[in-house]
């Protein structure tokens, strides 16, 4: 990888120039992994024109020697952010950006202070996100693995639904079977909702028993070498009634219409408006409390986000989940969820298992 | 809980009294659980002088309804943080406290601009987390649990020990250990590190297989009931060297006496230095790369912190980890942790597994 993530610093500094900056403060473990492969997990990312510097502590001392190539380490010891400060009026960087949505406003102060007044913070958001949004194909080569392994495992989970079984027996089986398929843990604290609970869009696994005729939602996805994957599936426990078997129809073609309209130029908005509309003809818009989708990748929530209004194009190596749902309260909830790539043509459904209405 | 909680913002109320402050801006998940009960993961807390308001969207509106009393719930359509600017807007509060370790700088600007030049934002970090340093009888007693949860779960893994076994099979092992226990999850992604990894503190586990005359290193905690534990073991395959029989001495040592020296009015720095001092007069003070040990609660890591120079005083119902090691790029490392409660007159180890060295 330390070719790839060379290229990415050097992408990143063509978007300083292209801004005006002289350098740029990383402070998200996912943004300095991209840029360069070190995965500890405190430091921050001093990017400028031509050097790209860690700062980091003893801790990592290690770590950073055998993962690091071209990048300076420098070890702080009396303060992450006041040495990165300190860094900043050193390189005599008269610009430098800063993300906004990651730095504190304690992070702010004390890089400010050390930086005096030569140096001009200028918060501007996205600079990493933008480059990490369009997956080069060693990333979604890992992305492909990454779906598979959530879609066997939710395959897996179906088959553990006998009535009797608790909410967090079913999670404790999701993560063992995707640590033992070789995920580095669960990308979210996985989602299994029984009954009424499945009405909760984030509702955590109790000690709730299943019963028959039940709703359940599974909501899981795994993180494999560093790759997010994220899928939902719903069954249905019994023989459904008439009205589930509808709602699960209008899911299931709000989700269908959704990926269809996927394609580079479309507006995230627009996508999440085609859900919304099949979901409207079918009058359940009012129980579609979420958006359509977001962007997955290093992180499980990350751009593009495919929500009402939502301007930002998609491009060509985004890949994004596509998950419609609706949530009655006192009944239960339905959402469908997929992992897709945004190509030129064709959108690629990474996910496998099958969407199909399943009555156990 | 519904009564520790109604207390937890009075005591709150009493703080911002005390600051002069007329409402605080609570943006922290594991804030607003303490001193409401409310699970979701997203929305935003507003406390005032005489009521709590919770800032939520509608994904959370049924979850909301379920697990609140006594809390004001607004649902946002146009951004969370604009929403509780407005809020603060009409509550007419002069002077409104946030925690600038929590507040993002974007977050800052969205609420000040729909909050008005009426409301003065002071950044006060710190008076929920003053609360929940001091843990209460029934914290205490799920923390206990979670304690013995984690203690049962490191030793059930020092079984799995055959030479040959992967660094992510025991992690996998030892997650569903703790999910079968009931936990919610791992409190942090637990670290399996045999031979020369163990020489990086926060190892991540790896395809690595365990070979012959190699530390292993095991730190893992769970979630139970929503509170954290965090233990650390170190074993040896084979027949130890004796220079690591002495560094597992030498830090066993630290570590029993950093615990004598645990009590309320004792700073954080003193009970640092009495470990640094035990590895000094070793001659290994320069290999322990880390602090001493950190709070522990509904996060795994919160007030107060033991490290070199920390002044804040320990309080009883303080919980906090003890956790000296030594580390040896090349060789491999040793860290034994326990969590202890601060009490008047005597320490509580909650951890309980052996901390005899043990050669497999």
């Amino acid at each position: 990888m330390a070719n790839s993530q060379a290229r990415r610093s050097q992408e990143l500094q063509k978007l300083l120039r292209h801004q005006s900056l002289d350098a740029l403060l990383v402070t998200s473990p996912a943004d300095w992994y991209y840029l360069t492969g070190f995965t500890g997990e405190a430091g921050a990312l001093i990017v400028d024109l031509r050097h790209v510097t860690l700062v980091t502590d003893g801790r990592f001392r290690v770590q950073a020697a055998e993962e690091l190539r071209g990048v300076r380490v420098v070890e702080h010891k009396d303060g992450l952010y006041r040495s990165c400060g300190e860094l900043l009026k050193s390189l005599r960087g008269k610009r430098v950006g800063f993300d906004p949505n990651q730095v504190t406003v304690a992070q702010y102060q004390l890089v400010k202070k050390a930086a005096g007044k030569a140096t001009q913070l200028k918060p501007i958001g996205g600079l990493v996100a933008s480059l990490r949004a369009r997956k080069d194909a060693a990333e979604l080569a890992q992305m492909r693995k990454a779906a598979l392994l959530a879609s066997d495992v939710v395959e897996s989970a179906i088959g553990l639904l006998q009535p009797g079984v608790r909410e967090f027996e079913v999670a404790a089986e999701i993560e063992y079977q995707m640590r033992k398929r070789g995920a580095s843990g669960a990308a979210f604290e996985s989602i299994v909702a029984f009954g009424a609970r499945a009405a909760l869009p984030h509702a955590r696994p109790t000690a709730k028993r299943l019963r028959k005729n039940e709703l359940v939602v599974l909501d899981l996805g795994a993180i494999l070498g560093k790759y997010c994957s994220d899928i939902t599936r719903t069954v249905y426990v019994g023989k459904a009634p008439a009205r589930i078997r509808l709602w699960y129809q209008a899911v299931l073609e709000a989700q269908a219409a959704a990926i269809d309209a996927i394609g580079p130029g479309k507006s995230g908005g627009e996508v999440d408006a085609v859900a919304r509309g099949v979901l409207a003809a079918y009058r359940l818009d009012q129980y579609f409390v979420h958006s359509t989708g977001h962007g997955l990748g290093l992180e499980v929530h990350e751009d593009p986000r495919l929500a009402k209004g939502q301007k930002t194009q998609l491009a060509s190596g985004n890949v994004i989940t596509i998950e419609p749902g609706v949530y009655i309260a006192g009944l239960g909830g339905i959402r469908i969820e997929d992992d897709v790539v945004v190509h030129q043509g064709r959108s690629e459904v990474l996910t496998r298992a099958s969407r199909d209405f399943i009555e156990l």
